[in-house]
């Protein structure tokens, strides 16, 4: 191959981590760089070229690249932009992918980190081969990307696939940083997972072992411990966490009726103990044609590279 | 053109109506023949076969005729079979596709109907020139044909767009006659309004127009006649039906980001009365980035002649 490898570049709001992959997925350099402090785009954009100018002469030049995969918030694959990001320094529309462009003389694919992340199971992860399937991201807020025919759903006007924030409770829900209540995401995200337990810590005078945490604090891998200690407030936490995400999961698959939905983030570190209930909920919620057909999977990604490895995905499908 | 017809055919549990189309929509004969009377398939595609080659006779015979689209409650279009349906006096899968090749020797396409009802809005109505949208068939059912990139979606097993059997009421929902509970079809479909007609006039000590009307015996038509004269009742009905049917909109938004959805069937006909309420909680309910911008419309297909258009427009896309 003349152009043996891409760059991933995943844009959050504190960090960005970039590298250079090559086809089989691994992530043979990387580094990273401050996002939160450049107030200027354009100084943000020669810092990071700076830094990955590195990776790139290291990797034998800009020859060897094919293209340069972004995921960013907010971040549209049809326009190139980055539009309104609340997470962001830079307000209002910013031509990212021009910008880029002119500054790497490389080729730019952009898109939402969860749109990315989908990208990467396909070419490198849980789902290569499948034509049909939903990724759906737990992190701070939840993300998700869905691939019908092989092909990433961008929609009519470059973002769909915002399944976080499709409604889980319609009446009297949780409110959510996007001004609406009862979002999926207040409920599975790693802030919904420990408002429950905040609540359900309050509700019960049962003794938990999560009573020793600040509960604002509590992590998704506390009630893992807890749990796997037999704790009964832990158990109820990823139940009531799985039943959300499982009856979400149903009406999503009565939508596109994929072959598997993949799941990313902290929250799977607990295994059967999230798995089992999200399943069963799911299950008890589809139609009978699609009763334990449709497989409920983990990201095959190591976590430390994925977000590179998404974005990196992007890049092998430039023209 | 060589080939200027295709034939449509709508399959129901009662009836099965069937008609030449040519390439501007236009039907230019049809006619229909008892579907529950066949107990056997042989019999009923002999019958079929009889009724219909008279039109193709009229028509110029099979070598004026593309191809053949069927719209039927089940059909996969991948398979070509009609799976399990409960309102077909036919059991299991019957290879649909392949006996009508077999008796008519053109080629065939299969679908469920509200997946015609898509295709056919895209071909000859409100969906022209339209990329991605959603059509909403609301009937005796509430059924669904989902278009993304200018494609039907299938999914993995043919059986995608099952949107009336997400969940709309997550607890104490109506049961569905899939055997869940609280499907958005038990709210939007035509029993759906009777059922809400009923809840709401037992509840209530208001005077109406409707208590003159056997509860199971409402029509949507009904409560727009009331609505028409100021029947508090009726306005009530169609803020609760438009409301669950707004909310449902939504999340499907957030799904594909579609440019517009596309509603079919006789609740339309109460125009404003529906669409302002559903267009309402629709908008309530979506991230602000799609406030205000997804359309709301009604078919532009004439009813009678829609079904029979929907499934002809599957065959123009045979190859």
């Amino acid at each position: 191959m003349n152009k043996p490898y891409v760059i991933g570049i995943d844009m959050g709001g504190t960090n960005t981590v970039f590298g250079v992959v090559d086809a089989r997925g691994n992530v043979i350099s990387k580094s990273a760089i401050k996002t939160s402090t450049h107030d200027d785009i354009n100084l943000y954009i020669d810092d990071l070229h700076t830094e990955l100018n590195k990776l790139i002469e290291e990797a034998g030049g800009k020859e060897k690249i094919k293209g340069i995969g972004v995921g960013a918030p907010n971040g549209n694959f049809y326009t190139g932009t980055i539009e309104h990001a609340p997470n962001l320094p830079w307000k209002g529309k910013v031509p990212f992918s021009e910008l880029m462009t002119n500054k790497f003389g490389l080729p730019i694919a952009l898109t939402n980190d969860a749109n990315a992340a989908a990208i990467g199971e396909m070419t490198y992860g849980a789902a290569r081969g499948m034509k049909h399937f939903i990724m759906i991201t737990l992190g701070t807020g939840v993300g998700s990307g869905i691939v019908i025919d092989g092909k990433l759903v961008y929609g009519n006007d470059g973002f769909a696939g915002e399944l976080g924030h499709t409604s889980s409770v319609r009446n009297n829900g949780r409110m959510c940083g996007c001004g609406k209540s009862g979002c999926l995401e207040t409920y599975a995200s790693a802030t919904g997972v420990a408002r429950t337990a905040r609540e359900i810590l309050e509700m019960s005078k049962e003794a938990s072992l999560l009573r020793n945490i600040p509960a604002d604090a509590i992590t998704s891998k506390d009630v893992y411990d807890a749990a796997m200690g037999g704790d009964k407030i832990a158990l109820e936490i990823f139940e009531y966490t799985g039943k959300i995400l499982g009856e979400a999961l149903a009406d999503f698959v009565a939508f596109s009726a994929p072959e598997a939905i993949i799941l990313f983030g902290g929250l799977t570190k607990s295994g059967d103990l999230i798995l089992k209930p999200i399943v069963e909920h799911m299950n008890a919620n589809v139609l009978p044609l699609w009763k334990n057909k449709v497989k409920v999977l983990f990201s095959e990604l190591k976590e430390a590279d994925a977000a590179i490895l998404g974005a990196s995905a992007l890049a092998w499908e430039l023209k």
